[in-house]
C-alpha cells in the first residue's frame, strides 16, 4: 500500500486537543488552524470549545468523514483511542504521545500492545513519540513546531528520527531559503518505519530530493531496498547518527571486528546509491541545494578573484576524489585573449583581485557551455563589487538554466547582500568552499553510482545445502562444509591416537602440519596447538608428544589432533589471503577478502561486500589495493576462482542463517593455485 | 634581529602616493590617514599635495625621521627607491608593488636584483607583491584593504601568503567579532619570510595566538624551527594550500613515493606543535576562538536539548580522536536528582526538548568544575528560550572564567539573537557542532603535544663518515656503507666469473641467494635477477647459467653477480620490514619504517619520522600499528636495535646530503634477530 495519499487528508481530528496553550495538544491545533484548509475536529472529553472550535467528547461522536487523526492523549489512553479511530475507518493516525519504548520496560509493554493491535487493524500509524508531520502541498503543519518560522514550499523531503534536528532545520529554513515538500518525524516507528516513508516519498511528485536523519534502523534490508528504489529516480542523502556506538552483537569474531561498527551502514548506503554524510551542515545544505543542480561531471572548474582560495578549493577537490577540469587549447586561448596578462588561465582560473563584475560575467560566459560544475570564488577586495557580481552570476544562470554554478562568497559584512541576493534567487551559495565541494562530491556519486547487476552471482551454480549448526566448528569439521562448496583446501586427516600417526602421515605425506582442534580454542597457534613444517616421522612423533603433554591433561577428551599437508612445499612465493564473512544484524552477510595471516589482526587491509555480491562490488574489489595485490600474486585463472569463492561464501551465509562468522584465514595464494589451510565457523 | 619593534613606527612614508583615488597608492594613504597617529609623508615626484598633505618629490627630501616606507611605485622603480630609503636609514620597507617573480622570468630578474641589494643593505623588506600590514596596537592600517570594515583590536596574529584570504578574514572579522593583533601579507617574501614573521610575533606580547596561511615555503627547516619555538608559549595554526600538487623532485623512488606530497609538511607541523587544518572555516574559527579557551582535556562533556545533535556530536568526537568524559557516580546521581526522569544523565547529557534556561544553568553549574570542555547544544523547540539560555551560559562563564563552554545553537531566525549575544561577549559560538569539535581537537593537540627531546638520538654513538657519492649504488657496494653503521645484514660476496662460484659458495654456505647488481636495475626481481633458496652447488651452477644467458648479453660489463646467504634458513617465522629514508626538499631527511617485501608497494603501512628523530617520534612509532606488529614479531632486544637503526639512518642521511633515498627492503625480522638482505642508495 502506498500511504502517500494518506498524507493528503481532507479532514483531521486532533485527539487530545487542549485548552492549556502550553500543551502540545493545543499547539498542534493552533498550527493546524493556521495552515490547514480542510476540516479540523478537536477531541477532548472535558471541554466544549477550544480555540473557537466545537470540541467532541470522542472521535466516535464526529459524524463527518475524518481522514487523519493526530493523537496526543496520555500514553495509557492511546490504545483505546486507536481502536475508536479504526472503528471510524480512519486510515492513518499520527501518535505524538511519548512514554513508550524510549522510556524503558514499562513503555515498551504499552508499545507492544499497540503493535499487537496494529497487526490486525486496518489503521496505519506514524510514531509514537514523534513531532508529527508537515506537508506543504496541500499545506498543513501537524507538528508542535513553532509556527512563527516561515515555512517554504519546495522539493526537499525530510525524514528525521530526531525531533530536535527537525525543528532546527525548520528554523534554519526560514533564514536560508530551504523549501520542503514533506517533513516527517518518525519517532519510535512502531508501524510505519523509515523504509515505508522512503517508499511513500518516492511516489510523491512534490518530493524531488530526500534527506534522512536516523540512528537506529528497524529492518536494514528493507531500508536498503527502499533507498535503492528511491535513488533510481531521485537523490537521497542519509546522515546516520551513532556511528561509533559499539553494539554487543557486532563484534563477535575476527572478520566482524575488522569491519567496525559503521562498515555495514557504509556499504549499504553505497550499494543503494544513497549519499552518506557526516555533518549536520551537509544535511542542511543538501536540502537547500541538491535539487538545484544536476551534477553529471566530476571535473570541476574554479573561477576565482582570490588565488589562495582557489588553491585551497583545489585541495578539497582532490581529497574528495573529484578532478580539476582540463580546459581545451581553444578555450584556454579565448581566456588568454579575454583576461589581463597577469591572470592565470589554467584551472583554477584566477581572474585577479581587481576582477570586476564584467570580468566575472565574460569569464563565466566562456565556461558555462562546458557542462562542468563551476565553483565561483569571490573574496571582497579593494575594487570588488560583491552585489553586482552576484547579479551577473544570476543573469548567467537565467540565460543558461542548465549551468552548474556554486558560488562561494568569502568574507562578512561586505558580501552579505550578495549572499542574500543569490540565496533568495535559489542559487547555491556558500560562505566557504568546503561545503560546495562536499555537495559536488555527493551529487556526482549519486549520478554515477553503479546500478546493481548480478550476472556473476547468477552464473555461479554452487548448490548450498542448509546445515544444522548449533555450535562453533573448526578444523576438519568446518573443512568438510567448505569442500561441499568446491573451495580448494589442504588435505587433512584426523589423528585419533599416537599409534595412528605413521599410517596417517603416509596418506598425507611430508612435510606436514599437526594441529589441535577444539571448539574452545579458535586461536590455536597462540596456545602452541600448531606445528608446521614437520619433515619426517621422527619429528612428527616428537611434535605430537610435545603437544599432547602440554595440552591434553587439561583438555581431556575436548581436543582432537589433525594432520594436514604442509602447502608451503608448493612454493615459498605466496601471499596469505583472508576470506571471511560476518553477519551484520541489520544488513545480513558481509563477505570479506583481504590480506591474511598473522598480520591481519593489525593491518586491516580488507575489502567488504554486502550480500548479494553485485558485479559492481566485484569491479570495486578488482580495482582496490587488495585486489591489485592479489591479482599480481597469482594467475588470472586462480584470481577468477578466488572471486567465485566470494560468491560461494555469500550463498553459504545466505542459506545458513545460523552462522555469524566465517574465517578462512589464511588461504595460501600461489602463482598458479591456492589452498585454504584453516577453517572456522562461528554460530 | 627582532623586527617586531619595526612594526611600531612613529613616522611612515608612502612612496608612490597617488592622486587617483582608485590607485593603490592613494588607498593606502587614505587608510593610514584614518588610522595612523604618527607622521605621514606622501612621496610622488609629480604632485605637490595629496589628500591635503604636503607631497615630497623624493624620500631624500624629507628632513624628519622616517621609520617605515610603504612602496607602491612601478616595479622598475622599486630598487632605486629602496636605495634611497637605505640612505635615509629607514629600517623597514613594505613593497606593495607587484610584477616580480610571480609574473615569470622578467619579474624574477628584477626581484633577484633587489635580493642582491638587500644582501648587503641594512634595510629589511616585507613583500614585494603583498597587501601590506595592519597593526592594532598602536593602530595603523598600511594595506589597501577597504577601511569600511570595522577592525577590532584583539590577540590573533595572521600571516597570509594570500592577499585575498586576508581581505576576506578582515571583512569576516567585522561580522564575527574577530580581534587581531597584527595582520601581515607576506607576498613574495624575498627578504623577510614566514619564519622571520613567526619569530617576530613570538615576541609580540599583543599576539596570543597565530594563524598562518601559506602555499610555498622559502626554507622548511627554518620555518619548522620558528613554529616549534612559537608553539612553546602560544598556539599556532597552519593552513597549507597546495597539498596535492605533485612536485617533480618529491617522488624520486620507493620510499619517497610512499610518503606522498604533503607528508613532510604534516610531519613538520606535528613535530613543531603547530595545529594543522584543511578548511578555511577552521582557520577563521581558530582566530576567533582559540585564545578564549585553554583546552587541557580530551574528555568532552555534551549538554543538549536535542538527542540527535548529541549523537552526531558524539560521532565527531570519536572520529577526532577525542573522548566522551566519564562522569563520576556522585555527579551522575546529582544529575538524576536535578533532571526530569526522562532525561539522559549519561554523557551526552540530554536535558530534553523542553529544557528551560534554568535547567541549562543548573546542569552547567554541576559540570563546570570538572575541568573538561563542555559542548552545549541547543535546538530551537517549542518551549525553548534561545536568548535567555544564551544569557545563562554567559553568566556561568562570568562566574567560572576558566570554564570551557563551546555553544552550538542550531537553527535560523529563532536563535539569531542568542548567537549574536554570545558572539558579542567573546564566547565561542557555532552554527553546527562539527567546527566546535575541530577546535577542541586542535587545541588539545596543541596543549599536549610532545615536547621534542632527543635522548635516544644523543645516546646513539654511531660515527658517520661523509661519503663521496655520485651515482646510485646497490647490492654489496651499498651494504658496505650500512656495515659501517653497524646494521646487521646477510653475508654476501661478489662472484666475478663462473669459475669462482664453488669457492664463493663455500664461504657463504647453502642455502644461498644469487643476485645481479646493476645501477640500471634497482628492481632486480622483476628482471629475473634474483634466485633464492639455492640448495646445492648444482642448483647454483644452473641458476648462474640461466641468469647469465638471459641478462649478460644485453648488459655486457654493466652487471655483476653477488652471492648471499639465504636468511630464510634461520626460521620461516619472520616479518619483512622496510627501512628507508627520503630527503624532502624542504624539510630534509624523513626516515621510514614499515611492512616491507613485495607488499610494500601496494600496502603502505609505513611510519615516517622527520629528522632529527625525537623521543616522541619513537614513542609514536612504538604505539603505532606498524610498531605493534614489529614488536610482537621479535624480542625486546632486537626491537630496540631496530629503533636504533632508525637513528643510524637519520644520521647517515644528515651527514650525506647527496643521498636522496635509501631502501633497506626487506630487513627480515625473526623472533630473536634481524638481517638486512637488500640494499639501495639513490643520489
Amino acid at each position: 500500500m502506498n500511504f502517500i495519499d494518506f498524507l493528503d487528508p481532507k479532514a483531521i481530528a486532533v485527539i487530545g486537543a487542549s485548552r492549556d496553550p502550553n500543551k502540545v495538544g493545543s499547539v498542534i491545533l493552533k498550527n493546524l488552524r493556521i495552515t490547514f484548509k480542510g476540516d479540523i475536529f478537536p477531541v477532548n472529553p472535558f471541554a466544549d470549545e477550544i480555540q473557537d472550535l466545537r470540541v467532541y467528547k470522542s472521535i466516535l461522536d464526529i459524524k463527518d468523514k475524518v481522514d487523519m487523526a493526530i493523537i496526543s492523549v496520555p500514553a495509557d489512553g492511546v490504545l483505546k483511542v486507536l481502536k475508536d479511530c479504526e472503528r471510524r475507518k480512519i486510515k492513518i493516525a499520527v501518535i505524538i504521545t511519548a512514554g513508550f519504548k524510549e522510556i524503558g520496560e514499562d513503555g515498551a509493554k504499552k508499545e507492544a500492545e499497540i503493535r499487537k493491535f496494529l497487526d490486525k487493524a486496518k489503521i496505519r500509524v506514524i510514531g509514537p513519540n514523534c513531532l508529527g508531520l508537515i506537508n506543504t502541498n496541500p499545506f498543513f503543519n501537524a507538528t508542535f513546531i513553532d509556527p512563527n518560522s516561515k515555512m517554504l514550499k519546495g522539493d526537499a523531503g525530510f525524514i528525521s528520527q530526531s525531533g530536535a534536528l527537525l525543528s532546527a532545520i525548520v528554523d534554519d529554513a526560514s533564514m536560508n531559503n530551504i523549501g520542503f515538500s514533506k517533513i516527517i518525524s518518525i519517532g519510535n516507528a512502531t508501524d510505519i518505519d523509515e523504509a515505508d516513508l522512503v517508499t511513500a516519498l518516492k511516489h510523491d511528485s512534490n518530493t524531488r530530493i530526500l534527506a534522512i536523519y536516523l540512528e537506529g534502523i528497524s529492518n536494514g534490508k528493507k531500508f536498503m531496498d527502499s533507498l535503492a528504489d528511491f535513488s533510481e529516480s531521485k537523490p537521497v542523502l542519509v546522515l546516520k547518527g551513532g556511528k561509533f556506538a559499539t553494539t554487543s552483537t557486532a563484534v563477535s569474531s575476527h572478520t566482524g571486528s575488522l569491519a567496525g561498527d559503521y562498515k555495514a551502514y557504509e556499504l549499504a548506503f553505497k550499494k543503494s546509491g544513497a549519499i552518506s554524510v557526516d555533518r549536520i551542515e551537509s544535511l542542511f545544505n543538501f536540502m537547500r541545494d541538491a535539487s538545484k543542480l544536476k551534477i553529471t561531471s566530476n571535473e570541476i572548474i574554479i573561477v576565482t578573484n582570490a588565488g589562495g582560495a582557489g588553491v585551497v578549493t583545489t585541495d578539497h577537490i582532490a581529497s574528495a576524489g573529484l578532478k580539476m577540469a582540463k580546459l581545451s587549447d581553444k578555450l584556454t586561448q579565448n581566456l588568454i585573449d579575454l583576461l589581463p596578462k597577469e591572470a592565470s588561465v589554467h584551472n583554477p582560473i584566477d581572474i585577479l583581485g581587481d576582477a570586476t563584475p564584467d570580468r566575472y560575467r565574460e569569464t563565466l560566459e566562456m565556461l558555462v557551455n562546458q557542462n562542468k560544475p563551476i565553483i565561483l570564488l569571490f573574496s571582497p577586495q579593494e575594487m570588488s563589487m560583491p552585489l553586482e557580481t552576484a547579479k551577473e552570476v544570476f543573469e548567467i544562470h537565467k540565460k543558461h538554466p542548465d549551468s552548474m554554478i556554486l558560488s562561494v562568497f568569502l568574507g562578512g559584512s561586505r558580501v552579505e547582500k550578495a549572499r542574500n541576493f543569490l540565496l533568495e534567487r535559489d542559487m547555491p551559495i556558500y560562505d566557504y568552499p568546503e561545503e560546495a565541494v562536499g555537495l559536488l562530491e555527493g551529487m556526482y556519486f549519486y549520478h554515477t553510482h553503479k546500478m546493481q547487476t548480478y550476472s556473476a552471482y547468477k552464473k555461479d551454480k554452487t548448490k548450498v545445502k542448509k546445515q544444522k549448526l548449533t555450535k562453533n566448528i573448526f578444523g576438519l569439521d568446518a573443512k568438510k562444509l567448505f569442500d561441499t562448496l568446491g573451495i580448494r583446501s589442504a588435505k587433512g586427516l584426523p589423528v585419533n591416537r599416537q599409534a595412528d600417526l605413521a599410517k596417517t602421515a603416509e596418506k598425507i605425506g611430508f612435510p606436514c602440519v599437526l594441529k589441535v582442534n577444539s571448539g574452545d580454542m579458535p586461536h590455536k597457534s597462540k596456545f602452541g596447538g600448531v606445528t608446521v613444517g614437520i619433515k619426517d616421522q621422527d619429528s612428527l612423533n616428537r611434535a605430537f608428544y610435545s603437544m599432547e603433554s602440554r595440552l591434553s591433561a587439561e583438555n581431556k577428551g575436548k581436543i582432537h589432533y589433525e594432520l594436514y599437508e604442509d602447502v608451503n612445499k608448493i612454493s615459498e612465493q605466496k601471499v596469505e589471503v583472508l576470506l571471511g564473512a560476518h553477519r551484520d544484524p541489520q544488513f545480513g552477510p558481509m563477505i570479506a577478502v583481504g590480506l591474511g595471516g598473522v598480520l591481519a589482526n593489525q593491518i586491516s587491509e580488507v575489502n567488504f561486500m554486502l550480500s548479494p555480491i553485485s558485479d559492481g562490488d566485484i569491479a570495486d574489489f578488482i580495482d582496490s589495493k587488495v585486489g591489485r595485490v592479489l591479482s599480481s600474486a597469482t594467475d588470472e585463472i586462480t584470481f577468477q576462482e578466488l572471486i567465485r569463492y566470494l560468491i560461494k561464501l555469500d550463498k553459504f551465509m545466505t542459506t545458513n542463517t545460523d552462522i555469524k562468522d566465517i574465517d578462512l584465514n589464511p588461504i595460501e595464494l600461489f602463482k598458479d593455485t591456492m589452498v585454504a589451510t584453516d577453517f572456522k565457523i562461528f554460530v
